[in-house]
């Protein structure tokens, strides 16, 4: 067997066998094998593709490079979910306590990565004293005490997709459904969830455009989830605007504690109520999806939700007065309003753009090594489908850089599409995939 | 302009522009562009293509990346062949001397390469003291004065192609027309003829298998020669037997001189008269296909051709007296006979693996660094068409190499197909494009 061969069949459109795959994985994790030859083979694959079986032993290859965390002493069927990445997506932080208030143990490992704004941990770190640097004895003894644990990874995960995803972030070769599927599904199954939701987003701030694009990466997740016996789902969800109002990594702190105390968002709440029911149903805690969905709006009503959320900062060393009084949180100086230059319908908010202009405000890593601003961010005053009048908020900026305040402003005003009334009312959860 | 951008452009199937590949070319050649990037760009060419326009542009900006040889001080239309690389093919040393001595110049310069046999530079290298290290001012003089020169490449040429030619060898990215067209047509325009006929090999010693390919090939090659102002054009030989009956680098010397002499194979003789009336053609010094054929069928016979190559020799200093008694070629020592084991026809006679053997004997480079045993190879005694009685001679086997000796045996009489006469007789010149 060699790497030239591996390359040539995959050209030839002829099925890898698993050891093949196992071959250049581990040989490239352990530097054996070249980056050019991989990156060729990459390119095959984004005109060949790889079917579900191939798919199925490469995320077993990437998950078999590295640690495995044995989670088996949490009490319980684990739940997990994961966002293919949105802008201003809190779920998490509302999900996570929703599911936990219910019973059912939400143990999550976050990496930090790159993008509009911070991961989950460093929303978390927003939260004074908030540790995310927990052992696996921690995380676990946490998950059975309250049922709830976020932290970071610990021993080194999937470095042969980390390795992946660097070259084919180089080499234009990210967007392959096999591709995407195995890089994400070989981190959470690594990490040991026992149950998995999977939110797909699609639009202009989402990696997926069309909605086509997005049922086959969930069907292609859903399905390699199962063979790994984990009980998955995915959800495909609308980015066609940011979610919630709040982007940015204090703020959005601020907009989950508001969603945990019934006051959030229309459309961040109902998000997070409809992954808690399916998270409830996946753990088999009720069998009916009406049951499920009465017990999540109880718990975010009668204040349970948001009480696990404190359980939540307490056991992680958190100030919990920041939840208690959410003004605690630090905010960037600066700030702007963004005010309508019309009269008409928002018929669309660009995700991506909203999003490209959190980062430039300090509220997202270019690099690994960026310093994140926590109180830097955007706070939208209006969504899709509201009239406004020339001179209404649109938005209000928050950040510590006065010289890129003329211009993310403009950024932002850009990014507002207003006129006709839009035919159809927006549709936030799109589909459904079990 | 980014490489990742023209990745990107080329998997989407956009057209890349002059500067796009100008600036992968010369990012390459100059070490600041990553070969894992410009690997993934050849696979997403090998899937997408490239236009005749995007080939031409390649092949400039690969010639523009090293030395271009100024032939203008060569009195008359240069003319030069190359062949796709077959088994036994002594064709440039009887064609050099066959037009040379019509009056039209044949100016080669050839690099050495990989292959089953060495270059037309090891070759002439069998013949004692012939020297074939000139600079260009003997180059350009040799070829006034006699009408013929051949040497090594001197200076850089395409530093380009060397690069991306061993990059797409590592990863099976070679079997692209316009890679392939390109790679060819570079090296033969920066080393300066005016009029190019190019052999295209077709079959089971060749890289293009079907003719259908090698049409394409040939229809690209073409084109692209004649973009460049060349007068370009190809014939498309058959390769399912070697050509001749010697393989091996003195061999087919001796071969060449014998068919020199008017008493070679029939089929090299042949490819040989063809090739050299269409250079005639080309150079414009005839015009009528007919008196071309008239004037290289007089040249071979009445020993002009002969006496021409004898002039090259002793102008490259090398011992003449080896043409005219070809017996002081070393041929290596140990030697054995190869013998039908059963009776038929032979219906074929796998080139591929008969230079395979060739290169096993000693006769090629495995690496740039390998040694050539020059007096090693295979002499065939019998050709496709044929009909056999087992124990008849079919092939001798030349080296110094004892310890292989009955292995290769077996690989050549196994290369060797005898059964029921073939329905078609075998057909050399398969096809011309102009």
């Amino acid at each position: 067997m060699n790497m030239y061969e591996i390359i040539e069949k995959k050209k030839l459109d002829i099925p890898l066998t698993k050891e093949e795959i196992y071959y250049f994985v581990n040989g490239y994790t352990k530097d054996e094998i070249k980056d050019y030859q991989v990156s060729a083979l990459l390119m095959a694959i984004y005109f060949n593709g790889l079917s579900l079986e191939e798919t199925y032993y490469l995320t077993e290859a990437m998950i078999n490079s590295g640690d495995v965390i044995d989670l088996s002493k949490i009490n319980g069927i684990k739940v997990d979910k994961h966002s293919t990445g949105g802008v201003g997506d809190t779920t998490t932080l509302v999900v996570g306590p929703l599911v936990a208030s219910c019973g059912v143990p939400f143990a999550k490992m976050s990496g930090r990565g790159l993008g509009h704004t911070g991961g989950t941990l460093d929303k978390l770190e927003s939260i004074k004293g908030f540790n995310v640097e927990l052992s696996i004895e921690e995380f676990i003894e946490n998950t059975n005490k309250i049922k709830i644990s976020i932290c970071g990874q610990t021993g080194e995960v999937t470095p042969a997709d980390k390795k992946l995803y660097a070259l084919r972030d180089a080499t234009a070769t990210v967007d392959n459904l096999s591709l995407i599927s195995s890089s994400i599904l070989s981190k959470k199954i690594a990490v040991g969830a026992d149950a998995l939701i999977l939110d797909v987003k699609v639009g202009s701030g989402a990696f997926m455009k069309t909605v086509e694009d997005a049922e086959k990466l969930s069907n292609m997740m859903v399905s390699l989830g199962k063979k790994f016996n984990r009980n998955t789902m995915a959800v495909i969800t609308n980015m066609n605007e940011p979610l919630g109002y709040a982007v940015g990594n204090s703020l959005e702190v601020i907009e989950a504690v508001n969603t945990l105390s019934g006051k959030g968002p229309k459309d961040l709440t109902e998000l997070c109520l409809s992954i808690s029911s399916k998270l409830l149903l996946l753990a088999g805690k009720v069998t009916r999806e009406i049951d499920a969905r009465k017990l999540v709006e109880e718990n975010l009503k009668n204040g349970a939700a948001l009480e696990k959320f404190k359980e939540l900062v307490i056991a992680q060393g958190g100030d919990v007065t920041y939840i208690e009084d959410t003004s605690k949180f630090k905010i960037s100086k600066i700030k702007k309003d963004i005010f309508a230059n019309k009269d008409g319908y928002i018929k669309s908010i660009n995700a991506l753009e909203i999003g490209e202009a959190s980062k430039n405000l300090g509220a997202g890593r270019e690099t690994k090594e960026s310093q994140i601003d926590l109180g830097a961010g955007i706070l939208l005053n209006k969504k899709i489908d509201e009239y406004v009048k020339s001179g209404d908020l649109l938005a209000t900026i928050y950040t510590e850089k006065e010289n890129i305040i003329n211009e993310i402003s403009n950024d932002v005003l850009k990014s507002f599409e207003i006129g006709e009334k839009n035919k159809d009312p927006y549709k936030l959860i799109i589909k459904e995939i079990e």
